[in-house]
């Protein structure tokens, strides 16, 4: 850790390395040095330069280990079976760390059954966080390639070198965090379970997994322990830092060693920042105004019940999906505040979905340019690509799309209300892991219809940002202009 | 008429009128003779340079005096009460074309109330398509200053003439396919009404103005006579005529005059029929697929019927909004489906609604040019402006931020479901005319909160695209570029 550093000044700064836009220090040096030997290795030299084609095929090799693993008998008491659609959904749930479950997870898996989901939520975790580095990498290289007319050769490559430094990196912030979140849990629960301390020890690793990879599973019936604050802090915690993503992280901890004000963070840490302080005082809010008499969710609540719930209603829906219990109870419009608050969902490269905070923030922006007759879009004194504003178009309409395809779908397929339906799409493609009981065991049409969404959810915006930042071929004819009326 | 032509070529030919981009011809020059005259009328040259301001003037003018005229007791049958918020209503909804109405208009209003509302429907098409035409212009103008850096004086002023020849084009071309469809209708109505030539006259007249400004009301109790071709075609067609717009009307008549083959039609024209098209016919195997078997729709229906029914929902819900008493029987699926067709809506400068039928293609195309990975926006080998794209998003982002808000408004106020709110927040926006029982006249927050919807729908987008076609300042400052990771 203590050489990896954030450049947060891509434009000011350059460096030889080609990952020295989002890290620089010497922690890759020597992994670079690898490079100069002769390889002999090139299958996994020509993945790597295809980090898309990666991303898909560790995911599908995944999804067929843990969907095995999943339907053996060690992992379900002799009392239950596992179908093979509940196998399939269950472990796409959990490789994507969405955390929909839609058997009860205590009672129908066994302590082996649980490990596997504990390993796929690792797995997928940071899988999807390496993969999502390598490709903000291979971004980088494309911008910069288009920007500075290289040559072929230089396009787009990514060395077998970064991969094992952004693995590095991953590994260490991520059990690390994981780490700090096991040993705070522990005497919450050690609490909580009487002196249990072997039950204790399973349940924080499990819950210091869960939390951090923002997948909501839970280990006991009692599901959050929201009434024990040794207990839920923590996981809040950790699920927050998890929805992050590591720009910001390296980034924070970065200017946090060097002592910098935050005036002095990237421009990428102030917009995720920004954009998550508002959306989760913004669901703060709401809660409070609207689900403060909710008879169904307060049965004579005091006031601090009530701000607990409000709490973890305003931090967990972004991507955690932790204490299920009480969801189905809020009103209809909370419903639907919920499901746009999921599509958003959470940080770039980080465990959580959705199309991300910086996406939507984009869109605002090139609204707010829009109509203040501005042609640069800026923020916070730095001006934002234009490729970069049509990524953001083309992500936040296309994932729209998904969602108004998969909701229609499922209404088609179970006879869900719109609001259910809807709600159940974005817990799906923002990997909220919240269910209103769309997705159902004895439903194998409505849980494919939620997997595909999920798999989505999970590859879907960052393929389309990375295929969009492709280097470009020169157009072979350019067309003469023609104006179109539009509004 | 003779003279008027549409001048697709914006690029390829220069002329010295300013309105050349869509009109040309000399049916203009004699009004723009009266120009070199010095003129007096200061006030309405202020006016006209200003369109924008000019349009919000002129309804809200027109909002307060339908209103009046709606409360006056002439209006209204001794028996009957008008109340303020039902008189604010309705003409809100008829001087926007939209045609929502939460009385019966058969027998809730007068002869007098009823001529009211047409004149409000004439005044209220009329006025947006001269001003959308009048903004078009002044976009244009804008573009081009833009493009070739010229003077202050020379930026976005629209001259006494153009207005002048606008509304000379806007009169001829509505009173024309007016007076046809009136001339189409009247011998069908005559034999549905049983030979009663004077209620005839005024249904005809009645229908011929709705149907072409897209207004729903009905003359009587009866609706559309959907099983009589004799009156359902004509109004189907003018219907459809009405949410085309100017620029695909006049081009489609010069190109027709000419002999020309439709690759010659201009680009606006192309991406309108081809959007349009495909709307029509996938709401069509929708409504085929979906509703074949909705017994609250057909009771034993033969296969005739239940034909008529479903082109009448593939042509109407897109903006019309006749026929409304079916509507709230459809199917939960259904109604979402509509509520995305009315939220795309009709042609730009048209009597429709919606973000525009051009708008949401534009936005397909820039998705389409980024996953193939062309910096160029093209279709039907022309190129379209990165300005016009930036427009679309900001409408297309604007509008449904609105109708994700007007819609929780909606639910809020009244209870209703999510389908609910979402069709008739989608049907006031979109000036679809359709409700399923949101707005209530005892419900006077839903009315008001559709009534502003309403009002936003029809001047939004236009106003939109006016306003992000301004003369940009040159920026002050123009701050370094950083890069976000976005998806
Ligand atoms: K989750
Ligand atoms: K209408």
């Amino acid at each position: 850790m203590a050489n990896l550093v954030f450049d947060e000044s891509s434009s000011n700064r350059e460096s030889s390395h080609g990952y020295a836009w989002w890290f620089s220090g010497n922690a890759f040096a020597k992994a670079a040095d690898e490079d100069m030997r002769p390889a002999a290795h090139t299958f996994v030299q020509r993945m790597v330069t295809r980090p898309g084609r990666l991303t898909v095929l560790y995911f599908l090799v995944l999804v067929v280990v843990a969907t095995t693993l999943l339907m053996l008998p060690p992992s379900t008491p002799p009392d239950e079976t596992t179908t093979f659609s509940t196998a399939l959904f269950t472990a796409v749930s959990a490789l994507s760390t969405c955390g929909i479950s839609i058997v009860n997870s205590t009672t129908h898996w066994t302590l082996f059954g649980q490990a596997v989901l504990l390993v796929s939520v690792q797995m997928g975790g940071l899988g999807v966080m390496t993969f999502a580095s390598l490709i903000t990498l291979a971004i980088n290289h494309h911008m910069k390639a288009a920007q500075r007319l290289l040559t072929a050769t230089e396009l787009g490559t990514t060395k077998l070198s970064e991969i094992k430094g952004v693995l590095g990196v991953v590994l260490t912030v991520s059990f690390m965090i994981e780490a700090i979140t096991f040993v705070a849990l522990f005497p919450g629960l050690l609490k909580v379970n009487s002196g249990d301390w072997r039950k204790s020890l399973w349940e924080s690793l499990f819950f210091a997994v869960m939390s951090y990879n923002n997948a909501g599973f839970t280990p006991d019936n009692a599901g959050l322990h929201v009434n024990s604050w040794g207990v839920g802090l923590p996981i809040m915690m950790s699920a927050f830092c998890g929805t992050l993503g590591f720009p910001v992280l390296l980034n924070l901890i970065r200017c946090g060693r060097a002592h910098q004000p935050p005036r002095r963070w990237s421009l990428h840490t102030k917009i995720t920042l920004m954009g998550t302080f508002l959306i989760v005082a913004l669901s703060l809010a709401w809660f409070l105004i609207v689900e403060w008499d909710n008879p169904f969710l307060f049965k004579k609540a005091d006031v601090n019940t009530r701000m607990r719930y409000a709490m973890v209603a305003a931090v967990m829906p972004r991507s955690s999906g932790f204490d299920l219990t009480w969801v189905p109870q809020v009103s209809e419009p909370t419903k639907v505040f919920m499901s746009a608050i999921m599509f958003i969902g959470g940080g770039s490269t980080s465990t959580a979905g959705g199309i991300r905070v910086t996406t939507f923030a984009i869109i605002l922006l090139v609204c707010r340019a829009s109509f203040t007759g501005h042609a640069d879009i800026n923020a916070f004194h730095r001006r934002i690509h234009t490729q970069v504003a049509m990524a953001a178009v083309s992500i936040t309409s296309t994932c729209l799309l998904l969602v108004f395809i998969s909701s229609l779908s499922l209404m088609l397929a179970s006879g869900a209300t719109l609001t259910n339906a809807l709600f159940d799409s974005c817990s799906a493609f923002g990997l909220g892991g919240y269910t209103v009981g769309v997705a159902r065991e004895d439903n194998p049409a409505a849980l494919a219809i939620l997997a595909v969404t999920m798999i989505i959810g999970r590859l879907g915006p960052m393929t389309i940002a990375y295929s969009i930042s492709r280097p470009r071929s020169l157009e072979a004819v350019r067309y003469p202009s023609e104006t179109v009326v539009v509004g």
